[in-house]
């Protein structure tokens, strides 16, 4: 019994337990406790089923499923980056593709291959799947702001235009998830959970 | 603009939070700390992804992955039962139907009716896809104790012929990853992390 393409696959199983341990800013609704990658994109997965509906675009909606489910594998090796940090690019920096090359590459060549092009879709965020994607990405910290009255909006000082700009991704995947948000954001700002 | 139907799916969303919070008995690989069930369900849904090929029979992938997704929402109600617990049932409770019911039930009436549909194939275990998903469930655990010299096994005294008779499920959707676990196991037994 030959179980050398099964033992890679269990590599990576086990290697992928370290998005557990790695904290957003975010925390989890109504709450004081950060939340991990691995609940983030849980959670972000179970949203795209339910809400892919509102997509302004057809989509093929396990791929979505699968950029949620993986678009974090890289900060491993990166670390998360905040969404408002000034500082430090959001964009596919070289360290990234390094890890993305180093943990996806603990599969069989063919899947490491497939799970790479996915993950730069999603990093691309041109397709009609990576846009929709990237809309979800935006959305659960934006509710989760909401539910703790503020939440990183206040704790960082982010100013209304600064959330605005940010959040306004979301319209690129739905039109319609962005009416409802634009409204929640409206919403924070009359009742003081977000400052111009 | 009418956000009803979307205003049904973000309270699902924010009531699946809760997930969270439940605390599997298993601990996190090479971790004393425990994994809960967002977690635990992330993690599993990666598993199929990169090991569905090894499935016994052809399965529609996306669907195992939208089981193993939600197959612990029913525990925001109805708690997490521990594997080797002998006192309480593993069957499909009274109250996890309920539960069901309850939680895809905050969802508009077609994604609930859906979404419990799936839960129940799940739980059922007939299906070439709820037999693949259910093997993902056995097999995490097996691996989380491997590589926590014994875990759960050491922890609650589970002896051998327990171990295989429980993790035998794994055959029933895949007799590759089984011929894989079971040595797993006997290396156990042999290296005395599991007992007699």
């Amino acid at each position: 019994m030959d179980f050398e393409q099964l033992q890679k696959q269990v590599d990576f199983i086990h290697e992928i337990d370290k998005v557990k341990y790695i904290q957003r800013k975010t925390r989890l609704f109504n709450s004081d406790r950060t939340e991990n990658d691995a609940e983030h994109s849980w959670h972000l997965a179970l949203m795209a089923l339910v809400l892919s509906g509102h997509s302004n675009e057809a989509i093929d909606l396990f791929k979505v499923i699968k950029m949620l489910l993986i678009h974090d594998l890289v900060e491993i090796d990166a670390g998360d980056i905040f969404l408002y940090d000034t500082a430090t690019s959001h964009t596919n920096t070289i360290a990234e593709l390094a890890a993305a090359r180093r943990i996806f590459g603990l599969l069989p060549q063919n899947q490491a291959e497939e799970l790479i092009l996915i993950w730069e879709e999603f990093e691309a965020g041109e397709t009609a799947e990576s846009k929709f994607a990237r809309a979800m990405d935006r959305f659960e910290p934006l509710l989760q702001n909401r539910s703790n009255n503020g939440g990183t909006w206040k704790e960082f000082n982010v100013p209304y235009d600064k959330v605005i700009e940010k959040k306004g991704i979301i319209k690129k995947g739905s039109d319609f998830i962005w009416k409802y948000a634009k409204k929640l954001i409206d919403n924070s700002l009359e009742e003081g959970m977000l400052k111009r």
